[in-house]
C-alpha cells in the first residue's frame, strides 16, 4: 500500500474512533516499520496509533524511536498503557523507558507492574546510563553446575517466554557465582544425562555494572561474541549484555564523538527536537571561539593596525593560513580520538603517536606553505615586498601546521588521561587556537620585516 | 607477567631458536591480547613468533590486527604457513586474507587448501569487500524442510567443527531456496520427532549479496537480529552475516564517516601507515582548499586593497567572520551526515532538514553577529567608524552562518542523491566555500559604506 493511501486511511480509521482497523492495517509491518510510519503521520495522533497496537507491538515500535520522540509519545500515553506497554519489554529496555518517564508519572506505572519485574528494574536503575550495568538485560539461562543438559533444557522451557535469545548458558554454583558456559550447540549435542560443569568452557571474559559502555564495545569487537556476562565484585552473576545492544551503543558512541568534535554539545534528532533546545545544544562552544577571534580583533587593533596600514595585502593571506593550520589540526585531532575510540592505539604508544603526527603535520605545512608563499609572490606584484611576504607566509603556515598538529594530537591523549572525554577537545576549540597562533605569528613576523 | 619481561624472554628464545617456549609462553594470553603484545615487539621478529604459534591461535592472531600490520606480516610469513592458517579461519576472513595476498602468493597458496574451501573463497571473492556478498561466511546450518529436528541435531553434530556459533538454523526446499528459520532455543524445545516446517518462522528479513555493507548495519540496528541470511536472486540461501562482523562493520564505516569530514581520504594507522601514504591521503582535499583561500588574497589584492587601506581596521575581524561560519557549517554538516548515516531521517524529510537546519544557523548567525558586532564597536574605539564597522561584521555573519547551514546541510543529500558519499562534504572544502562566501561579503560591504 502507498504511504499516502496508508496515512489517509490510519486518519479516517481515528476519526471514525475504529482503533481495530487500525491495529490490522498496521499488521503487515514490521515494529521497525511502523516506526517509521509514524513520521509520515500527524504527530498529535501518535499516541492514539499507539494504543490501537497490541502491547507487544507497541513495546517494540516505542523502543525503535529515537529519544526525543520516544519522550514525547510517552507524555501521551496513559499510565495503564505505558505499564502494559513495559512488561513486554526486556528488562534493560524497560528501565530505559521508566528513566524516561516524568517523575510524576514513575510510581503509577510501577505500581500496576508485576513486583518482580519492579524489582529488576529497580536493581537496573541504579546504573548509570552508559555504563555496562546501564545496558545489561536480567533475562538470561543460569543454571547450577550439579544439573545434566536435560535439567538445563527443562529450566530453558520454564523461561523460555521471557527470553527471546538464547546465547550462552550460564552455568553458576549454589552462591549464583559464575563457574563458566556452554553455548546452545553444546547444549544440542550433547548427551541429557551429561552434567553441565563437565562440558562447560570458562567464560573467555565478563565485565563489572560500572564499566562504561564503550569499553563493553571494545570487548564484543576485541572477543567477536554474541553475549558478555556481567558479575557484581563477588562474581555473582547479576546480568548479560548482548550483541544487538552493543550494536546501538557503537552507533551512539560514534555519533557522539562526531558530534563533539564538531562542538556540538549532545545528541539530537535533527527534525524533532525543538529548535531552542538545538540552539542551546549548539551556541555554547561557538561563543566561546568567538571570545577567542575578537580576542584576535583586539590584539590587531591596538598591536598590529599600524602594519596593517603600511602593508595592506597582508590581511590577503591570512584567511589561507588560518584555513591550512586549523584543517590539519582537525585532521589529527579526528585520527587520534577515532584511533583512541576504535583502540587501535594503546597508552605506551602515545608517545609515538604525538611524534609521528607532528611529522606528517609538519610535511604538509612545508608543502603547503611553499604553494601559498608561491603564489603570494607572484599574487603581490610588487617586487620589493614580495620576497619578505612569501617570507612570513610561509614561516606563519609552517608554524602555525606544526602547533595544531601538535595540540591537536597532545590535547586529546591529555583529556583522556585525566578522565574527560577525548572529543572534548573540540574543533572549534581547536580552530580558535589555531586561528590566534596563526594570525599572531604572520603578523608579528610581518610587523618585524616590514 | 610483565610486558618488558614477557617481550624478554620472547626475544631471547627466538635468538635460541627455542620456538616452543614461545609458543608456552603466549598460551596464557587470548589471541587479541597475543595481537596487543606484538604491538610491543621489534616487528621483524612478528613473523617468527606467529609462526611458534599454533595455527588457530595464529589465525586468530592475524585476525585481530589492523589491515596494514596484516598485510606487513602476510608478506613475511611463507605461503606453507598462510595456507595453514587460512584453513583454520571462517570462509569470509579466509578469502579476506586470500584478498590481501600479494598476486604473486595468491595460486600457491591457495593451491596449498582444501578443494572445497578453495571454492567458497573464489566464491566469496567475486563479491566487493563492502558488500554483503563480501561480509558474509558460507559456514552456515541449512537443513530440509522435511527433515526432523532429530535430522537437524545429528546435521549440527556432523558440521559442528567448521561452524563457530551457530545462531538459526535455516531450513530450505531442495532447491535450497530459503524457507524459513528455527531458532536453537526452538530446536532444543521441540519434540526430536517433530518436521522443521512445522516449527519454523519466516525469515524477518534477508538480503542479496550487492548490498552495501552500510545498509547491513542499519538492518541489524533495526531488527535487532544476531544473524541474518544472504540469498541470491532466485531465492538461494547462500551465506549468512552475523553480528559480531557487523560490529566491526558499523565501527569501521563511522571511521570513514569521520575521516572523510576532517578531509582525510581514507582510514590508516596511525603508528603502522608510512609517513609518506598518510601525507598523500591527507594532503589532497588540503591543497585543493588551499587554492580557494589564494584565490580571497587574489581578490582581495586586485579589488578590496584600497578599501583595507583606507580602514586597516576591517582586516581584525575577518578571524571571527571566517570562523563562526565554518564552525556552524562542520556543525550543520555533521549532524546531517550523521542523521543520514545512522538512518535517523528519512528521505521524504530532506526538505524539512533542511529548512529546519538553516533556522538554526541564522539564529546563531544573529546571536553570534550581535556579539562580534558590540565587540567591534567596542574595539574599534573609534567614533566616526564604530557603527559602519559594527554592521559590516553583523552582516558579513549572519550572511556567512546562513550560507554555510545551507550549503552544509544540501551538499550531502546532494551527494547522496547522485550516489556519491555525503561525508565528501568535507570539512575543508566547506571551510573552504564559507571563507570565500564570508570574506567577500564583508569586504565588499565594508567597500560600500566606508
Amino acid at each position: 500500500m502507498e504511504l499516502q493511501e496508508l496515512k489517509d486511511q490510519i486518519t479516517k480509521n481515528l476519526e471514525d474512533g475504529n482503533l481495530h482497523n487500525i491495529k490490522s492495517l498496521l499488521s503487515a509491518y514490521h515494529p521497525s516499520e511502523i516506526a517509521e510510519i509514524l513520521d509520515y503521520i500527524d504527530p498529535e495522533i501518535h499516541s492514539n496509533v499507539l494504543s490501537s497496537l497490541d502491547n507487544e507491538t507497541a513495546s517494540e515500535v516505542l523502543l525503535e524511536l529515537d529519544d526525543q520522540h520516544r519522550h514525547d509519545l510517552l507524555e501521551a500515553l496513559d499510565n495503564e498503557k505505558i505499564a502494559h506497554i513495559v512488561e513486554e519489554m526486556d528488562s534493560d529496555d524497560a528501565a530505559d523507558v521508566i528513566a524516561d518517564l516524568a517523575e510524576a508519572d514513575v510510581a503509577p506505572v510501577l505500581s500496576k507492574l508485576d513486583p518482580e519485574e519492579v524489582e529488576e528494574v529497580k536493581s537496573l536503575l541504579q546504573y548509570p546510563e552508559d555504563t555496562a550495568g546501564g545496558i545489561m538485560q536480567t533475562e538470561l539461562a543460569e543454571v547450577t553446575e550439579d544439573s545434566t543438559v536435560r535439567d538445563a533444557i527443562n529450566w530453558i522451557r520454564l523461561i523460555a517466554d521471557e527470553l527471546d535469545d538464547l546465547q550462552d548458558i550460564y552455568v553458576i554454583d549454589t552462591a549464583e557465582k559464575l563457574l563458566g558456559t556452554v553455548s546452545p550447540k553444546k547444549l544440542l549435542l550433547s548427551n541429557p544425562g551429561v552434567k553441565l560443569k563437565n562440558i562447560m568452557t570458562e567464560p573467555e571474559v565478563s565485565v563489572t555494572p560500572l564499566i562504561d559502555q564503550e569499553e563493553v564495545a571494545k570487548i564484543f569487537e576485541k572477543y567477536d561474541i554474541f553475549a558478555l556476562p556481567v558479575i557484581d565484585e563477588s562474581g555473582k552473576l547479576i546480568g548479560r549484555i548482548t550483541a544487538d545492544d552493543v550494536i546501538d551503543v557503537i552507533t551512539e558512541e560514534a555519533s557522539e564523538d562526531m558530534y563533539h568534535l564538531a562542538g556540538v554539545q549532545d545528541q539530537m534528532h535533527p527534525i524533532y527536537t525543538p529548535t531552542l533546545t538545538r540552539i542551546k545544544l549548539r551556541t555554547p562552544w561557538l561563543l566561546l571561539t568567538l571570545v577567542g577571534e575578537l580576542f584576535i580583533a583586539l590584539i590587531i587593533v591596538n598591536v598590529f593596525q599600524p602594519t596593517l596600514q603600511k602593508v595592506a595585502i597582508l590581511a590577503a593571506f591570512m584567511p589561507a593560513i588560518m584555513a591550512t593550520g586549523g584543517n590539519v589540526g582537525i585532521q589529527t585531532t579526528t585520527i587520534v580520538i577515532r584511533s583512541m575510540g576504535m583502540g587501535t592505539i594503546t597508552f605506551s604508544q602515545i608517545y609515538k603517536l604525538v611524534i609521528s603526527e607532528v611529522k606528517v603535520g609538519l610535511s604538509i605545512g612545508i608543502i603547503c606553505g611553499l604553494v601559498a608563499a608561491i603564489a603570494g609572490a607572484i599574487i603581490s606584484k610588487n617586487e620589493t615586498q614580495f620576497v619578505k611576504l612569501a617570507f612570513a607566509v610561509f614561516i606563519a603556515m609552517v608554524s602555525a601546521t606544526l602547533a595544531t598538529s601538535f595540540v591537536g594530537a597532545a590535547s586529546p591523549l591529555l583529556l583522556q588521561k585525566f578522565k574527560f572525554d577525548p572529543a572534548a577537545a573540540s574543533g572549534p576549540l581547536l580552530t580558535m587556537f589555531n586561528d590566534i597562533f596563526g594570525s599572531l605569528v604572520y603578523l608579528f613576523i610581518a610587523m618585524l620585516i616590514f
